[in-house]
């Protein structure tokens, strides 16, 4: 059997880093959230890009699927190996290459996490912004296009990633991009790779884009009547030019659920949550006019967090909103829902989906990364019973169908993985099949990542 | 024949929207600067996507290559049709079809150009910032991924375009992209179609992001004495995040070209030109911050443009560099060159191309986007003297090697075209056969402005 010579000839190539004992297998087949499926028949930590070169060369002779696997932390199964064959996984490529100050770059293998990469960068000044809340790899973040609270100002990985090395279906080693800010020679590979959730290659070293830490940080916190008000005022702070660092929208039940986890007392009122970097004068002048700004949209309770542990306390809670909501129903199962619209049409996006959810029988509060549009509703499931998958999966299309008809689309940071595979013609139409092209032209066997991304025939 | 087929059939359905008079192809041929050969068999002026997609189905069927045109601008020769067929000029595809101020996006038509949208956008309170200086369409510049002196504050096409309508070899018209900021649904074909120089496919529809009309401006011309000091300043400006809008760097030979041409008493030594966007304290303060760094750097004669007038005269000062140049010697022909590397690396590579022109019969000012390490050397030629081409080129040459040498790009803006295809494969290795896999895959007769872009075969 193909796999079998494939398996055997790994084992015996990687010693210690292969293993296809059951209880390990079985990690591989659990995702954070409610999607599960498929299990690989083998795991392999490879240390090197010459390992992974390896790996595939073996599992495309012999037929092999492969999965890429960095912190297990994607929302939509990405990782799941639902053809089974190896689970790639990058903890052993998990180094910090090379700083380049002056550059503002830094090169890293795919297993390192994002809290260890900011440590690493620490004592240079500079950070990497990209923050999808997860301590995620960065290269499970470029493979799903992450982004988070702080995309509004700094952008997503299709904005922070430089250039890749990756290792194809057939084993190649290719490079894409170079060191240089920008360059317009030839078609954009890095590009194509960030947000190929593993179908197209496995990344095997990323270069990232840095930025300084910011000299002056402030942060903020105010209270609307109403969802309208808040979205109007991200509106009209975008539209002010005031460079905001984060804006984040918090809705009545999302409010009431961190009160309840961190026994605050905030008004159970729609929320933004703002950040602003850069001079100790300019922050200053941002929060003044982004207060004036709420004031107008009608918010009360404005509350300036200058000092860095009152902005930490404000942020922690912000991050605990997740563990918060799921507070509010011990034992359920979260399904984060994640659409991104025009941000004219934010606000009845959120509404019409808060109406949905007040219908149902279900929790769902809702928060977001405003500034881009984007918002997740957070459905507390009971994932046994399947009349409440049910209306879940019912109000999560809803989310999706509600989102493209505003012309916007079915993911705005969590990727398509397993749970949004079905939404792809919808949002594509005809560039769906041209994806189809392009995985088939670079994985001709269907090996990387088998079940996702592409029309499934 | 089948061309002579296609040609009557497209003859026929276009009317006086078709033409295969000599004097008209001819002005087809011709390129801005040294770049030339190839004339099409006919042109076509589309005035709708539909119109596009049949020109595109009648040259797939009988084999006919298509060339995209918007101005001519382009510095490479990309629009050249080297293989003959048909030139789609895109000047009847000109319309502004959209704006959505809350959105800050706009939907346009390929043939628009630059000057045409700002004008369209003013009232709105914001523009469109790429600005390559050329008058170039937005079309082309899109298939050029150009960029020029604003790409170090509000980046490049890659950043400013976010959706595509394209239309395929085969006459498929798909969409790429949604109208919401940001997305994690598939594969990036908008990045891809970005800068493919009409390999790919003939984009029909664009959606651009916009930006605020800045509340202030401010810009300052600065002189140092060396090209190291200049270099130096601009790191140390860019580390300290002070957020420029733009940064030009002109070397001795460019000041002393352009104090002759507008009767300027510049001192002739390297400069910087620094532009400020932002509120009038934010502006104020960044010009301040910068100036303090500057003056650090050793530089002397900061002068501050806060008058609009004194800007505009500063920044045609810039933008008149070239005719400048050019009037350096009267009758010769510009080889400009285009090179971008890692900012780390910008000084040696400035400097080390200035003594190669030093030592070499040719004249050839420097200047450049120094905020991404980007530049070019602009040089002076007898185009029907073969032993000054090859002069030219032979520097040229040792400006890419070096380019290579230090981590960057063969192209910052000007893309490949004719001119630099040969060095494709220096920088891209392996990569470069998964460039021209994708582009057999949608192009598979190559139909699509052959010649270009990928490995000939």
């Amino acid at each position: 059997m193909p796999l079998e010579a494939a398996l055997t000839e790994l084992a015996h190539r990687l010693g210690s880093r292969f293993s296809r004992e059951a209880s390990i297998l079985a990690q591989y087949g659990q995702s954070e959230t409610h999607v599960t499926g498929g299990l690989p028949d083998a795991v392999v930590y490879p240390q090197t890009s010459d390992d992974v070169a390896m790996i595939a060369r073996m599992c495309a002779k012999n037929g092999v699927p492969m999965v890429g696997w960095g912190a297990g932390t994607s929302l939509e199964g990405h990782a799941l190996a639902l053809k089974g064959g190896v689970t790639v996984d990058f903890s052993q490529m998990n180094q910090m290459l090379a700083i380049y100050p002056e550059d503002m770059l830094c090169v890293v293998q795919p297993g390192i996490t994002r809290e260890r990469l900011n440590e690493e960068l620490r004592a240079t000044g500079l950070f990497f912004p990209v923050d999808p809340g997860a301590n995620a790899t960065l290269g499970g973040m470029a493979a799903t296009r992450a982004s988070g609270t702080t995309a509004v100002r700094y952008g997503t990985m299709r904005d922070n990633v430089l250039g890749l090395e990756v290792v194809l279906a057939d084993g190649r080693i290719i490079r894409t991009g170079t060191s240089a800010p920008k360059s317009s020679a030839g078609y954009d590979l890095t590009a194509l790779f960030v947000g190929s959730e593993g179908t197209l290659g496995l990344m095997t070293e990323l270069t990232l884009r840095l930025h300084g830490q910011p000299e002056a940080v402030s942060a903020a916190v105010c209270a609307f009547a109403t969802i309208a008000d808040a979205v109007d005022c991200v509106i009209a702070t975008i539209q002010s030019g005031i460079p905001m660092a984060r804006i984040e929208f918090l809705d009545e039940p999302t409010v009431a659920a961190c009160n309840a986890w961190a026994a605050m007392a905030m008004p159970e009122t729609p929320h933004l949550m703002v950040e602003f970097h850069g001079s100790p004068a300019g922050v200053r002048e941002q929060t003044e006019r982004f207060a004036d700004l709420a004031s107008e949209m009608g918010s009360t309770g404005f509350e300036w967090a200058k000092a860095t542990e009152d902005r930490a306390k404000l942020w922690k809670m912000r991050h605990d909103a997740y563990p918060a909501i799921l507070a509010l129903r011990p034992g359920a199962t979260a399904l984060v829902t994640d659409v991104c619209v025009p941000i004219s049409r934010l606000a009845e996006a959120v509404e019409e989906t808060r109406a949905d959810i007040a219908e149902s029988p279900l929790m769902g509060p809702i928060l977001g990364h405003v500034g881009d549009g984007n918002f997740h509703a957070i459905l507390l499931v009971d994932k046994d019973d399947p009349a409440e998958m049910a209306v879940a999966r019912h109000l999560s299309n809803r989310m999706v169908e509600r989102a493209l008809h505003l012309g916007g689309t079915i993911s705005g940071e969590h990727g398509i993985g397993c749970g949004k595979l079905r939404y792809m013609a919808a949002e594509h139409g005809a560039a769906w099949e041209v994806m189809a092209q392009i995985k088939r032209v670079l994985d001709p066997a269907n090996l990387l990542n088998p079940g996702k991304m592409v029309r499934q025939t």
